[in-house]
């Protein structure tokens, strides 16, 4: 019996349309990089398990997609189980600490027997990877950039999928506030060219950091930001619960409150400084700020770009500026795009004191607000096919095939129907569907003339005309 | 202490003239797709196993990649193996069948709980599911395109790599043979495109099952075609042991060498005829390679397209027309592209009926014969940038920048160097890495007047100019 196929949960075909559409961002996004002097690089789909465990918190770590060793792991597991291994020897070889879902130290063991490798999750830690071994080729400051899919394991809803693409630029090697600038230029100019108006939000993760050492928290820094991050899904209570069951008390929890209240005046850096006061940590933010802003003036930007002191970023990595991108258009209100400067993103590879910063920009998510938003260009369409030559028996098949290959030749997307046993209708209906908007008929009639009919599918209008004729049509 | 990184075996990065190479190649490909009417389509990295499975023989199977479940699989598994659950309760589920490495019922039955998924091993069978799962909005005859990298757990090999990408064009839903012309000329012109002189071999399915007829041989077909399949890499003799070891006599083994020795003269197809004799399907095999002959000739191919019947592909999908590509320059000679047509590819899905004949180019071979002869274009550069902008302090930054944006304002790609605290020559150190042929320093002279300083850093040559003419040069 026949299998009925099924995809992957979370996984997408794409048809012809929706792939010229993905095409056109990714060209956008593309463009864009270039211009900016970014150079593309690509990694493999499967890293070293040990490359991708213990870099995206717990949560990433149980989100990581797992391949299955070759050869007879299982003849070995057995081996294992059966003990006719012992700890000792299998803890000699890698011993994984990475699946949190499994608590059982016999299960972590027997899991080392199955897989070693795992699908990449995002694209920052293998470029890190990247940097760490090429170090000895690569020119700093290195701008690359890198389209990839990515996946993850997490629970498919509107928005999120298992497999989908990140376009990431970053620099590494450079602290310039120069290279912030740019990258937050680089968002406003693609989202300009798409047609989608966004608001991109700034801030820095040192005020959040002089925020945990004003209310002697320093060593909750982290559970800070993880909390402040939800502020969007659970709003301001929800954050003061997680705060105290952090073990803040009620005076720190309200500090914190007021300074997520911050930033709605006029000068939001000035309100930021005196609630802060005199801390280095407070002060190189404010600073850093500040000159993102004068660099930023100087590039006349489209976009909304706002500080935001309530953005604070999921991943622990990020040291100083912090960046989201959100649609300013339609219902969609999580983030399309998001970034960060890293102080040492290499050092876990051993390379250690290399500062970075990065963009990223969410392919899908960008194509589900265009989508619901109608900002693909009409001209995008299933086929690029100019013109489909229909015909009626074999010797006017070979006349039309020579045809469609002299257009060929200079450039024209063009077809010819295949099958001989079709009828001329069965043949337009074919150009219809696919939107080709001419056709040429090749009958007896054109057997022994030069002369050639054209019919524009669209108005119904046709005309005859010469091969010449009809090139200088298709090329203009 | 920090990791040590690796790559998992057979897997590559690729920097960024790489990628830019790669990227050539895969533009020209895509461009001769477009021309001829291909459509893209794209689909997951992952499967079911049930999808893969059971597609690429015995071999292929071994070669799957397989994704481990997510969740508490090993928990199930454990309470399996310690038959809390029976056996009936589990054959329930899916019962995999697809690992041959595993010879044990228990192992497999325990794989079940494991892995449910694998990523994709060619572009073909995605393609057959792909098209029974929306039969109902294509348009038949479908001619798609599908460029996406593909995984095999193969013994890594010069030319063999673990993760590698097919460039696929395959036209389903129609039986013309004006499908297999156009997608060889497809070929010809691709390689003509890359200045890779290439041979392109043809041959038709229905002449080996005509042999296996003629020396009644029929239930051997498959392992016949195998065989003859290994000729260029274990010669006649190895072919020769292969199929006695299959049960055919002398006489068999006799007429199939004398079959593989044909087409060496003036008219191959006529000696191939005199050959086979009065059977059907040899006189439809003949017919096809004719009237493929003068499909041809009327697009007049640049390449050499041959006869070559030792040619028979290895998977067992095939039935009409069979095509494989080699370098004609250079000592790599594995195939870097092939296809053919096969009659019943979707009905494994449920859709019977519907013939397809496809080609694939096979981009990393094809990268590697190009390096190798030397062949990329000189212009293909690690940067696009054009122009880097340098300065000495604050004051000269600011200008810089100003600058630098109004030349991307026109498109231009253009960088300025991030960092404040290095010297000129630094600097200037990093556009020569990098080939960048402008640099444009901006001092104090600068700052109050029009005129920029422009050096061409390949002739050492610095002249005058201002921001108009330096659009007008880098734009040219």
């Amino acid at each position: 019996m026949a299998q009925k196929p099924s995809l992957p949960q979370g996984t997408r075909d794409f048809g012809p349309l929706v792939v010229q559409r993905r095409k056109y961002i990714l060209q956008m996004i593309e463009n864009v990089f270039k211009k900016y002097g970014f150079m593309p690089i690509e990694t493999p789909a499967m890293e070293q398990l040990s490359t991708l465990s213990g870099k995206y918190g717990d949560e990433g770590d149980q989100l990581l997609y797992k391949i299955l060793n070759s050869g007879d792991y299982f003849k070995k597991l057995t081996e294992y189980q059966s003990r006719a291994m012992g700890h000792e020897e299998l803890d000699k070889t890698f011993l994984p600490s990475f699946d949190n879902t499994i608590e059982n130290l016999d299960a972590k063991r027997s899991l080392s027997f199955i897989a070693e490798k795992g699908l990449r999750y995002d694209l920052t830690v293998p470029f890190a990877r990247y940097v760490t071994m090429n170090r000895n080729t690569i020119t700093l400051p290195f701008k690359r950039y890198q389209m990839q899919p990515v996946w993850r394991a997490d629970k498919p809803q509107k928005g999120r999928y298992r497999e989908f693409w990140q376009c990431d630029a970053d620099v590494i090697g450079s602290n310039s506030l120069i290279n912030e600038a740019e990258l937050l230029k680089m968002y406003d100019e693609v989202f300009s060219l798409l047609n989608l108006p966004v608001i991109i939000k700034i801030n820095n993760r040192k005020l959040l950091s002089a925020l945990a050492t004003k209310i002697n928290a320093e060593n909750l820094f982290i559970p800070i930001t993880v909390a402040i991050d939800k502020l969007d899904k659970i709003g301001l209570n929800g954050v003061s619960d997680i705060l105290v069951q952090t073990g803040l008390n009620l005076e720190q929890v309200d500090a914190i409150l007021h300074f997520l209240s911050l930033g709605k005046s006029e000068n939001p850096l000035q309100e930021m400084t005196q609630f802060l006061g005199d801390g280095d940590e407070g002060k190189l933010g404010i600073q850093e700020l500040t000159q993102l802003h004068t660099y930023l003036s100087l590039m006349n930007p489209l976009n909304i770009i706002q500080f935001d002191f309530t953005l604070a970023r999921g991943l622990s990595y990020y040291t100083g500026a912090i960046v989201e991108v959100q649609s300013n258009i339609g219902n969609f209100k999580s983030s399309i795009g998001g970034g960060g400067r890293y102080d040492n993103l290499t050092g876990i590879f051993g390379m250690p004191g290399i500062s970075g910063v990065g963009i990223s920009f969410g392919l899908d998510r960008i194509y589900d607000v265009m989508e619901e938003q109608n900002l693909f260009p009409e001209n995008l369409k299933t086929t690029q096919t100019q013109i489909l030559f229909c015909y009626f028996n074999e010797a006017t098949q070979l006349k039309a095939l020579s045809l469609c290959s002299e257009l060929r030749k200079c450039g024209i997307s063009a077809e010819i129907y295949p099958d001989i046993t079709k009828k001329i209708g069965k043949q337009l209906e074919y150009a219809n569907k696919l939107q080709i908007k001419y056709a040429c008929i090749i009958g007896e009639d054109e057997l022994n003339s030069d002369q050639l009919q054209v019919k524009n599918l669209i108005n119904g209008e046709q005309h005859p005309t010469h091969l010449t004729s009809l090139i200088n049509l298709l090329q203009a």
